[in-house]
């Protein structure tokens, strides 16, 4: 059959088949399936996301919610969407607080005296003008602070030096990352001055990681920062050899009220249900540091590809709408994603979500499929697995959480699936000055589009339902 | 045989072997082979090289030539010099010119404004206050900068993206580094403004790499910095999106006049020459942005690790004495083996050098050796061969150079041996931040003092000369 037979075909089949049996008892269609190939196939050939991401992460580099860049970041989506020819492209608004880095530095004085590789967390407020200097009090964990008698810590600058462990999934993050979101409201319960920690990141690099700090309401707000593991792995030799080591830490940040941003949506407008949306989701926003090609340049690059390619590579609109929405503000905490969710659950379509995905670790092949859907839309997913087999991805037996944006979606009912990323480098570089588009691998990132388009088709155009 | 037994033996072959036969025809002994033997295998075991090079790195950390942390570091050097019972400790006087790093920052202005991460080449001038802005102008190498139209190069900054190739040996410096050591000058005689060039190393961080330029005396001084190396493909990549991309780069510096620094020597005196000596090299100060683990503590380290074994393990002290010297300002142009040298040559004692060796080209092991000895000489470098071999040594097939340092002292007539280390890393780290303890690995250091006390032991036992 020639591609333009398939297209003819999978159209037919859809159209016949719609009317006949109740939706989510329809199976795919042999032409469908066979249109899924192809554009696996095709994307394997395809560098549209590597240039989509370079051209993202050249012109506007670093992209921090709410600031100039992200505005940048928001008409590079507007215009690229545009110039891809999507249907439908739009901004919906979201309101974000606009956090500025000023000033960071750190140093060891007396014994030892040195410089300190450091970072501010996200959201950190600033140290007293002209910095602290105090005594360090250090602790193993997070727990450790938590245990700790307010005596040892009061007046002090705590140092949690716990070390994230690497694995493919990522799983060393959480138990890691209590450090870095809770610890500064922990350590000043306790009196501390502020708070050092060593970074969330599995490399062995001079490049901090930072990453958002969340101030509980009953507990005075501290500085809190990130070492570079290398200075992290440095403060506990020096502890080694003398017990009283000091740091002068000084933090200038600023907090503005809100202002307004967009989540940039670009949509494939579906030729039968149009007002039915399968869902690609991404953030443009990036911290600071980098240029954000793993976090999460990629995801947005993965997801405009994947759908573009549809759009291009096949005749008619699919069954329903491709919606591929870049959040905003991620990284301060999936404001845009809530947002977006509560608009949506206001406006009354959560319903029309039929079904979505995120793509926000790194740039890593995928190596394996979940899901969270309905019974009777098992099959589709069997399917899309089959498919995805020869890139080498297996079907992972656990429910899909749909991803950090995605899931407020989920939130609300709409049914997700995980294109599970190989994650054994991505905290090498998240959140670090370090996440670069050097470190991105073209194929990783065909491979990943390959992935995203047989979801992405077949999520689209079988009409039966995921919820 | 016990040690005790074959330190007996070696001590009187050696007595009873030196009046009979001509010093260099002598062999020798297979008690002092016995000794090395021993040496080489508690070398294996021992983790004092390592010890001190936390000690070194993490209580002084950098230690910029001429500035106070090179004197915490000399200080540091008498120090465990003495503690190791050294027989002789001293320190002799070395002039150097004292550069400070003040500032350094770059940014691109105008299309895709974003910051770049620089550092400013050792001994560079300032910008004029407040910094200057101009177009780039790009060049793939040194060779084509020299080549270029004036007209092309005046008033621009100059960019050479030269991309510095990996081997294990570093060979892939030589070509490279022009851009750094003389690519200002040559963009200055054109009108450049300014020079940036890609750091000279072959990683992929936001770490750039530093080390000295030369500036012609019949050149105007002009700033110059390198790029890390994904910034300076971000330039690249820029470069094809637009014609025009204009950076502003500012840049302050000193340099005061030369103040009196030290090279630090230990050591170990011969039991029937005192006066001759086998010298190992390294030197004590660093660039001023890590913490010099593997440019140059871990030579620092070898060689007084080597040195210490010997008169740790063994009962008399060696034939001839071992001289451990810490040379300092190698980074800002080999100033203190330079004056270490003329100062040997004017005071009549070059000739008293024997034969030296250095470390200075990180922690990786050593792979090869190569010599540069008299004819009468070259069977105990075979025996010196044979008894690293089970360390993974190989005899070189070349002539040996005797590293920066000690090659001042093989110009004045010293023969010298090299101990080749594997470089394949070497140069991700050189001259950047993330020159760090955490990097080097305790195996491979070991097995560096393992070769060198074979060296060390059989050069200060053997009565005959190398020269």
């Amino acid at each position: 059959m020639t591609i333009k037979q398939l297209f003819a075909a999978a159209a037919l089949s859809a159209l016949v088949a719609a009317p006949t049996l109740a939706d989510d008892l329809v199976p795919l269609s042999d032409e469908t399936v066979e249109v899924a190939k192809m554009l696996r196939d095709k994307a394997l050939e395809s560098d549209e996301a590597y240039d989509l991401l370079a051209s993202l992460t050249t012109k506007v580099g670093a992209r921090l919610a709410a600031s100039p860049k992200e505005v940048e970041a928001q008409a590079w989506g507007v215009e690229e969407f545009t110039r891809l020819g999507f249907d439908k492209v739009w901004k919906e608004p979201v309101m974000v607080p606009k956090w500025t880095r000023i000033l960071e530095r750190a140093e060891v004085v007396g014994n030892y005296a040195q410089p300190l590789v450091i970072t501010a967390l996200g959201k950190s407020v600033g140290t007293p003008e002209g910095g602290v200097t105090a005594e360090i009090v250090h602790f193993a964990t997070f727990d450790d602070l938590k245990a700790a008698d307010p005596a040892m810590v009061k007046d002090k600058i705590v140092f949690i030096s716990n070390r994230m462990e690497r694995f493919k999934t990522g799983a060393g993050y959480g138990p890691a990352v209590k450090a870095r979101g809770a610890g500064a409201s922990e350590a000043a319960r306790k009196g501390a001055k502020a708070i050092l920690i060593r970074s969330i990141g599995t490399d062995t690099h001079r490049l901090p990681h930072t990453g958002g700090v969340t101030y509980d309401e009953d507990a005075p707000k501290i500085a809190a920062a990130a070492l570079s593991n290398p200075d992290a792995d440095q403060l506990v030799r020096m502890l080694g050899y003398s017990d009283s080591i000091s740091v002068h830490l000084n933090i200038q940040t600023t907090m503005e009220d809100p202002v307004e941003m967009y989540n940039v949506v670009g949509e494939i407008t579906g030729r039968v249900k149009p007002d039915e949306y399968v869902v690609l989701g991404s953030h443009l926003d990036s911290w600071d540091l980098g240029t954000g090609a793993v976090d999460d340049g990629a995801g947005v690059a993965i997801t405009m590809a994947a759908a573009n390619l549809i759009q291009d590579l096949t005749k008619e609109r699919p069954y329903r709408s491709i919606r591929v929405v870049l959040f905003s503000a991620e990284e301060l905490g999936l404001i845009g994603a809530r947002q977006y969710a509560e608009a949506h659950e206001k406006k009354g379509d959560m319903a029309n979500h039929m079904i979505g995905a995120e793509s926000d670790f790194g740039a890593g092949p995928v190596w394996a499929l979940a899901s969270n859907v309905s019974e009777n839309a098992v099959h589709v997913v069997d399917k899309m697995a089959a498919l995805m087999g020869p890139l080498g991805i297996v079907r992972a037996d656990r429910k899909a959480g749909g991803g950090p944006d995605v899931g407020q979606l989920r939130a609300k009912g709409m049914p997700v699936m995980d294109l599970m990323q190989d994650g054994t480098d991505y905290f090498d570089l998240h959140h670090t000055a370090d996440d670069t588009l050097d470190k991105v691998d073209p194929a990783a990132l065909r491979q990943n589009v390959a992935a995203w388009v047989v979801f992405t088709y077949l999520a689209a155009e079988w009409p039966g339902s995921f919820r």
